[in-house]
């Protein structure tokens, strides 16, 4: 059988633009796995890996034209965009080179010996070694900072794995500048470059999740491809942790008082955070509670007057488009639904944003489900409550997200008892912000109850690299055969 | 249908001794978890965490007598070893009311904003919260601390977790002796007695992995029962993490250089920690690399001396001593497999410990799996090596393991090496010591690549409280409504 085209495509025309690459077949990504696995020992320095890190970040950022340039070209993103993404991305790798560095996520912890408890505790010091192998499944959405040098590629690296990242089709060619900056990056730090490896093909993707050398693997993607590769992680004979971001409604809540003090500035600053990059955040707001009444309509008129100004824009690629257009004539169907903006076609490559609304009380019918499941693009749907209880109900049918927002006011008799009822539902809680623009930072967590994401775990921040380790305790190891970490400090190297 | 029985079962005779409860139906399961998901919001102070496990502590102490006896009826472990295991579990809930006092476990972190990093970072403020109801699966040979009042309990207890336990066949009497205690400890502390509650049956146990109001589950027991779990778990319309310990060969690695020195010694330790308790522990070790030559003969005529000396005993009940017959007999009819000491049944209720030997170059070969798989009960795999490569390739075949032992001498040429090729075999490395015998320390890690576990946590130590847990960060969030342990000092309560 004839090894499948991969093709780049531009999603401003629908053309394809150039062949980039072949689908991995079985032998190669067994290949790809084993020279991988071959490459572990050189990591085990964690300066080497942070030399690594930093190298990487340093070509990427001399490359930057170039690379915006590529990914621009097969997302549209635009170069604004993708150069904020760009410098992300290269933050985010010297981020992880300073964690490489400081070496706090190996959690030493050292018992010392004492024959007095029950049962006698020998000396025990335990530290985290990486698990081995990460498989990288990279974003549609995000071609740089959830793609090939993205946040799942460096945590792993600075974790001391080595990484085979299958690469998105919506951006074959991006992928493959990055890797080759990647790989000569481990070459200029004195690592092998199978470090780094990436493959292409949906098959490749299953083949790779199946690999008996494959210690775990990093996701960021759509429930259904995300649900498909956390089965088949799991339903290996030895299975593995499969750490997917899958998908997130973001619900917000606006008060009634909230939305005496501030329905406009909310309603343009919702209409800002949902339409940005086309809706294609995983952190949209897809999802409002925003009250019935004169403030409430003051709110939605913002809303709708922000949403309505916004041109039309290309959307990733045409199959996303079209599962959009889909998505909002099937929600705007529903009995009761009206269209405050009515999302659709902008033109023949192109789709416009919009506004659905729903009394909240319908909610708990069996009809509108669908409208408590993310509608990836530049879509929101605001559920008009009448009372406090009638928010508590809808947000007790709510799934696990990644966000979840109160608006509230200064002085705000429901803020604490909303927030209560929304901690539960997500892994960020924010108060009066968006939850578009994710920082990297210690206190990240960008993760939350299932299919936000399928682990208790970030893929954002300093401990996305807990993801890929492991406990080992040693015990009564003589200290000249400890790794150096965990000797007394007078044990030296 | 009439509910099945559960009846309490004397080892020692084989005959049942009291019929304790009867199975719970589904909506028995239903209706505890919900009480147990009610329950969650008393357990969100710490405070009163902590003194439900002390109370539960205390209470037990109190009971010893009472304790012990029913345990060693139903288990015939005999009051020594149940009276140090009670004492070891009562411990361990003190160990962990401290845990949940000190609050380490939240992993509290701080990012203060910061408009200069890109994108910006706003305040950002994460700690761990509990995941909700958590569902324990109790062991067959720890009645006590990996049962009702044991580990998983505690931990999940500590973390602010409600528990709802699947008592083990084995010792139903002794299951519910306990969670009356436990249960009357958290009224005695203010709590409502639902935050523990005592399921019993087979199908019970299904019913409970798969309740869509159970968060996570701890289970200790076999590859087979626990892999079935595990399924559930993953195949639920909402996966949920599941923490558990199936099985273990435990190798051991004799030098030839250990073996010239203190072959008797390691002989007659090897001999005590495999037969303890009938072999009925997860550490037990079950599988030996030993020299071939003089210094191997002296070390396994040592372990043979010991063993041959063992009292038949009584296992923890017949189906598994039968497992126990069979297992031995499949493996002594292996080709090339000879019978230092022949295990197998002592009389009509106890078994007669034994040791199987094998040259360590037969186990490439396809007929001799069986020596690379637990085997419940007293009995070690001794396999002769001839050379260091051979070292290396036998433990190139072998599963993950919860420990790896090294036998080693003062100077030993392979000990760097090997100690290497043992960590990734395992989640606790020991050197001159032995594997049974698990200290609750800060430093314990009592896990280990699959089947040892199916997760990369802890069910023993401090850090077993990291699987009841999942981060949440809030965002610019008014330092009146973030939880107390998130506040600037300044700010107070």
């Amino acid at each position: 059988m004839a090894a499948e085209p991969v093709w780049s495509v531009d999603p401003r025309t629908g053309k394809p633009r150039e062949q980039v690459a072949v689908e991995a077949s079985a032998e190669e990504i067994d290949r790809a796995v084993r020279a991988a696995h071959a490459a572990r020992a050189a990591l085990a320095d964690r300066t080497a890996r942070a030399l690594l890190l930093r190298t990487a970040a340093e070509a990427i950022d001399r490359a930057r034209d170039h690379v915006v340039e590529a990914a621009d070209a097969e997302t549209a993103l635009g170069p604004v965009r993708l150069t904020g993404e760009l410098a992300r991305t290269t933050a985010q790798l010297r981020f992880f080179a300073d964690i490489a560095d400081e070496g706090a996520f190996l959690d030493v912890r050292i018992s010392r010996a004492d024959p007095t408890t029950t049962p006698p505790t020998p000396d025990l010091r335990r530290m985290k070694i990486p698990l081995g192998v990460v498989a990288v499944y990279a974003a549609s959405n995000f071609p740089l900072a959830f793609s090939v040098p993205g946040g799942d590629t460096a945590s792993a690296l600075a974790a001391g794995c080595p990484v085979v990242i299958k690469a998105h089709p919506d951006h074959p060619a991006t992928s493959e500048l990055c890797v080759a900056l990647l790989r000569r990056a481990a070459r200029e730090a004195g690592l092998p470059e199978d470090v780094v490896t990436l493959v292409h093909g949906f098959d490749a993707g299953l083949e790779l999740i199946r690999h008996p050398l494959v210690a775990a693997a990093g996701f960021t993607g759509s429930v259904r491809g995300g649900r498909a590769l956390f089965d088949a992680a799991a339903g290996r004979p030895v299975p593995i942790p499969f750490h997917g971001e899958l998908g997130s409604l973001n619900p917000v809540v606006v008060t009634e008082a909230a939305a005496e003090e501030r329905a406009a500035e909310i309603g343009a600053g919702l209409a800002a955070s949902m339409t940005l990059g086309q809706g294609q955040f995983c952190t949209k707001p897809g999802f409002v509670l925003a009250p019935a009444g004169a403030a409430g309509d003051r709110f939605v008129a913002a809303l709708t007057d922000a949403v309505s100004d916004t041109e039309p824009g290309v959307m990733l690629d045409h199959r996303m488009a079209g599962a959009f257009l889909d998505g909002v004539r099937e929600r705007a169907a529903l009995p009761g639904v009206t269209t405050p903006v009515t999302p659709g076609a902008g033109g023949e490559h192109t789709v416009g944003a919009g506004v659905l609304a729903v009394d909240a009380a319908l909610l708990a019918g069996d009809g509108h489900a669908a409208l408590l499941e993310e509608c990836f693009g530049p879509v929101t749907v605001v559920a008009r409550y009448s009372s406090r209880e009638q928010v508590s109900a809808v947000l007790g049918l709510l799934p696990g997200n990644l966000t979840a927002t109160l608006q509230m006011a200064d002085e705000d008799p429901d803020a604490a008892s909303l927030l209560a009822e929304l901690t539960p539902l997500a892994g960020r809680v924010l108060v009066n912000g968006w939850p578009t623009g994710v920082a990297v930072a210690e206190a990240q967590h960008h993760g939350g109850p299932y299919p936000a994401t399928t682990s208790p775990f970030t893929s954002v921040g300093a401990t996305a690299i807990e993801r890929w380790l492991r406990p080992v305790a040693y015990q009564s190891t003589p200290p000249h055969l400890l790794p150096p970490e965990l000797r007394d400090e007078d044990e030296g190297a």
